[in-house]
């Protein structure tokens, strides 16, 4: 039972009144802002970024923030609470895209959470917290081969090493952020030890909500993600001449490998140990003619799990497997390489709990799920309570100008955020700052 | 028994005397002749080409030979016989190579033909039938999207839409052979009706011979080929969000296609009635992102078989399986596509019992093969008695500079040619045109 459940005595009405126009409103302006003939395209580190946040800053001071840029270049909107020496509450997200992406990957987040101001302001309520609008920099992969930059760098993630990555046309990340108004030499300045929890809403990028009809999804944790690159090598015989028991053919190995990457994990995911999905997205073959046998195959597979043991579990049987099935077809496996790892991030679990009273009041139906994606908030759970809401995606679909969130699916992530915050704002048990979280090391989006 | 093997008395050491020397130093000259810093490149329809030729015809008119090109730019080097009324016996090969191709893949059987001339010449025997050596325009597959442009000319299966194929800058095949001496508005003058027997010396392009230590292959018949392309449609799901039951992965099952083709494959060949072989060549995922799952997947099969009801047959088996994959993985089959079929050519049987004899003689150990790559042989055995002689390429390897099949084995083909064509000539079957063997309708090499 929470203890602040009964503490808080609006009616749900009143709760789930989100100005669901304005903050639709605020979600296609800020769409507007894109590369002309190109929706939707506000990259990290262009002028349309700057323009964008320029637009995102206007509506902060509208709503009564007050607007910084850390040192990390993370855009920060704080109202000030009852009482200062309160760590702060953190609503954040990114208001960054992929190249021709969509409207609602991480501007719904920063958006709602500036909705959360402007209900507070309505009504008149001063939580006992201060409360901070975060837009994350550069939570997308981008041209310097980093994601979640900001969110890395307010955790004390973001390393020097990171920071010398190049962009094709040998910009540091350090120079990219200074052009973004970072101090790369004082990243220090952007790590936080006063955050007394965070929020995220997002959308699903998947199914599963839409599927089964349900509001909101309530993430237990980030899963963690191991991307392995297998290489085979054969010989390019000749496809007429080349009787099959001398043939080195790496497709016929490759071919191996992604039907047991999908039967693996189709075994570890009826395991209900927690979240697990495997999927071979990269395969090459050359020379990939018609009429010689493929000579070499390029594969990657990712492997991503709530449950950090089971990556290695993952890796361990690839190995096992890439190596029987270049036996088998008489090819050598030339390659097999992590390319990179990152560990699962567990969300809080008590801010989960308000989340489910929350969702229980204003009457929406609600799936503990896994986020199959990597977030800022996976960093951000390094260094306080995070917790995170997803809300249904159309067909699914992501990081593509046909991304849609409905209106109505993106006020009940805006009051669930409202409802929450002063359920955790009310919870004494937030009045320090909580032990930050461990085991998460880092996350790819 | 052959008719003839006992009116040939020359002792088999007398035969086996090619010059080996001779024949070899042609092959390094002619392999000389290649685009600067990339051999070994002679493509036809290039100046290269004709530098090529130039330096053939050369040779030719110094072996004695009277040297003309057809209306189809066929190089075609003649020797008179003793009876002026007899169909001719051909000997025939080509000269152009694959981009950064080898120095035998088609030189071989155009130089030793040149080489079974000068042994002619060096014993003073002149045989009944004219000998013609022929170098075959492009026989390799061009920038006209065509092979076997020569033999296709002499066969008569040269036609219009053919013709008006273009390359990337424009230029039609008849405009490209023009420039190559070709008469493209009088091919038919190219077409022949006066050849009593073709052969064809050409190296192996596969490891069969070496593997087997066998000094030389006699053709039974040139496979049949049919290509199919098959691509299934699926969604571009965000890997780490759509869990397997939602998902539309076609690389699933395109994987599914390539260990079948591998599977069919194997059964035929076991059925001992003839060769065949299959393989999945072509493989392309989009969007082939590791994040991603594969929304689209395109694959090309080849079949190739000795017997063309297998093609038949193997095209209507991959049709039932890629349906049911399709259905398996939740894709679409987008796409089912026979797009080249051509169907198998014989070599004809008397000259092949010519040849096995003439092997015995020369104490050559054989093999009976079928030729799984295509070969203007293909072509020649529409209007006459054709076979063909493989010899060793070194670990298989062909089309690329690593084409390697020794002086010995070189020579062992000359003399091979050699022996059986004095057979040929002594025997009376030939003395007039045979029955065009029927069935085959066109090759893909």
């Amino acid at each position: 039972m929470d203890q602040d459940s009964s503490q808080r005595k609006l009616p749900p009405s009143q709760n789930r009144s989100v100005d669901a126009d304005r903050l639709w409103q605020d979600l296609m302006a800020l769409g507007t802002i894109t590369d002309p003939g190109r929706p939707y395209t506000r990259r990290c580190f262009t002028h349309r970024f700057v323009e964008g946040r320029r637009w995102l800053a206007n509506r902060f001071s509208e709503a009564g923030l007050a607007v910084r840029l850390d040192t990390g270049a993370n855009m920060i909107g704080r109202m000030q609470g009852r009482d200062p020496s309160l760590p702060a509450l953190l609503i954040g997200s990114h208001s960054d895209t992929v190249p021709s992406g969509g409207r609602f990957d991480g501007m719904l987040g920063v958006l709602a959470g500036l909705e959360v101001i402007r209900m507070l302001r309505d009504r008149g309520i001063v939580p006992r917290h201060p409360i901070e609008i975060v837009d994350f920099l550069g939570e997308e992969p981008s041209d310097y081969g980093l994601s979640c930059i900001g969110s890395r760098a307010m955790s004390g993630l973001l390393n020097d090493p990171m920071l010398d990555f190049k962009n094709a046309s040998g910009e540091t990340l350090a120079a990219a952020m200074a052009r973004m108004g970072a101090e790369p030499s004082a990243l220090a300045g952007a790590r936080r030890s006063d955050i007394a929890a965070y929020l995220e809403l997002h959308i699903e990028q998947g199914r599963v909500l839409e599927s089964g009809g349900t509001n909101v999804g309530l993430v237990t944790g980030i899963v963690g993600i191991a991307r392995i690159e297998i290489e085979f090598t054969g010989a390019a015989d000749h496809a007429g001449t080349t009787p099959f028991h001398l043939r080195r053919d790496t497709l016929i190995a490759a071919s191996e490998i992604v039907t047991a990457v999908r039967r693996i994990g189709e075994s570890y995911a009826v395991r209900n140990e927690g979240y697990f999905i495997a999927t071979t997205g990269c395969l090459d073959i050359e020379p990939n003619a018609s009429n010689v046998v493929p000579a070499r195959a390029r594969l990657v597979v990712e492997g991503r799990a709530e449950n950090g043991s089971w990556l290695s579990e993952f890796t361990d049987e690839l190995d096992a497997l890439s190596r029987s099935a270049a036996k088998a077809a008489n090819v050598e496996r030339s390659a097999f390489r992590l390319i990179s790892l990152s560990e699962p991030a567990p969300c809080d679990a008590r801010v989960h709990r308000h989340l489910v009273a929350a969702a229980a009041e204003l009457e929406l139906s609600t799936a503990d799920m896994a986020s199959g994606a990597g977030h800022d908030a996976a960093f951000m759970a390094q260094i306080a309570p995070a917790a995170m809401v997803f809300v249904p995606s159309r067909d699914g679909r992501s990081h593509c100008p046909e991304e849609w969130t409905a209106a109505e699916d993106c006020s009940n992530g805006a009051a669930l955020l409202f409802e929450a915050l002063l359920r955790i704002d009310a919870d004494d048990a937030f009045l320090q700052c909580a032990r930050p979280v461990t085991g998460a090391r880092g996350v790819t989006s």
